[in-house]
């Protein structure tokens, strides 16, 4: 499947190279190309400069966020939170019409100290993913995987043989369904993956950042989840 | 030990059996003891009235708040998070200071619909815990199993053997310790109860109430919860 990823972070990197490892084509798309492989410094995260990570991911296509969002029949948003409009806009309606966006960014706001709390307006009685939703009537917005590390997003195996839950959202079926099996890819199994309605769930996966950055700080790890048990 | 319960719900009676079962001396604190024992009507989740709950658990005492809250050594709330306030106000500062106060409220706001959204001002950068620990700084409030329903609560082992999470948060380590004390005596195992430490822990442990009812809508069960997996 063709396969647009908005976003050059360590979210938006793991992604692409995993897609690609699993046979997809990718592009993966920044706000201004030259700039971005001009770059060479380090990300804040200790992460290796884009244009190094893109030299040992040649596949990886590469193109301006228009270019990129119009490659793909399924788009996702890796984006920082507080862009994900500005870049979704700049990605374009047009291009975004009709197609599956996976959302995975989280509202954070870090302007208050850390740990981030969640975005004023996109908390609580609303949420990212519903913004993007509203701002993009004709996309079919999913979130999904916003829950936790970018390491465990690819690779569930990683931690706890698998067996940890991943939540889906959004308000068309047939677009949860796509992204399910895209998931079931990374190793997901169905039972982890639950699926709690329509797109009013991001209020609850984006809610979990707080107790999810609060455990980080304790277990010294992002590569933890959480088991659902019944 | 002496404790005192705050609240004559679902949450502060099974509290205040499984305590006495366990061998402490429980009163339980309702706002007009005359009004609670004169009411013959269910509750709204179907428990029967309070009176018929009191007749069979006849070791547990009752009062005021006032009365209830000067009782114990160890005074536990149980009122529903809107109303928290205002029971611990009647329950009276000097009643509660130099206490441990275990807050298992949680500030949902049920005026918008199902499910219940949280408080306007008690949420992501506020919460319930603070405000409480705010409103008795003699007081040293221990947030904790607000994260799951009340069976769960004194009963870890009804899931899962027991293996999944409690968190608990404030500012005072004795205080928590001996939270974390009769923590064990429901069951709880010791690296189960994940201190994320001062009381701000709330902001986050009443934000996983989203995504619990979320959960608990789609699984149609309260008898669940979360296991850390790392």
């Amino acid at each position: 499947m063709k396969i647009s990823i908005i976003g050059t972070g360590a979210v938006g990197r793991i992604l692409a190279s995993k897609l690609v490892e699993l046979g997809h084509e990718v592009k993966i798309g920044t706000r201004n190309v030259s700039d971005t492989l001009a770059n060479n410094a380090k990300d804040t995260y200790g992460n290796p400069a884009f244009k190094d990570w893109h030299a040992a991911n040649s596949k990886v296509g590469l193109g301006t966020f228009t270019e990129t969002a119009a490659f793909g029949e399924l788009v996702i948003n890796a984006t920082n939170g507080g862009n994900s409009l500005t870049a979704l806009k700049l990605a374009g309606d047009k291009n975004l019409a009709g197609k599956v966006l996976i959302d995975i960014a989280n509202p954070l706001d870090f302007s208050k100290g850390m740990p981030p709390s969640l975005l004023q307006g996109l908390n609580n009685t609303h949420s990212l993913g519903e913004e993007i939703q509203d701002a993009f009537p004709k996309t079919k917005v999913v979130k999904t995987l916003n829950t936790m590390s970018c390491g465990l997003m690819v690779n569930p195996n990683m931690i706890g043989g698998g067996d940890h839950i991943n939540f889906i959202s959004g308000n068309d079926n047939e677009a949860k369904s796509k992204v399910r099996k895209l998931l079931k890819e990374f190793g997901w199994r169905d039972e982890n993956l639950l699926d709690i309605g329509d797109i009013t769930g991001a209020r609850a996966t984006e809610s979990v950042l707080p107790i999810w950055l609060k455990v980080m700080g304790v277990i010294k790890t992002g590569a933890f989840n959480f088991k659902l048990v019944k």
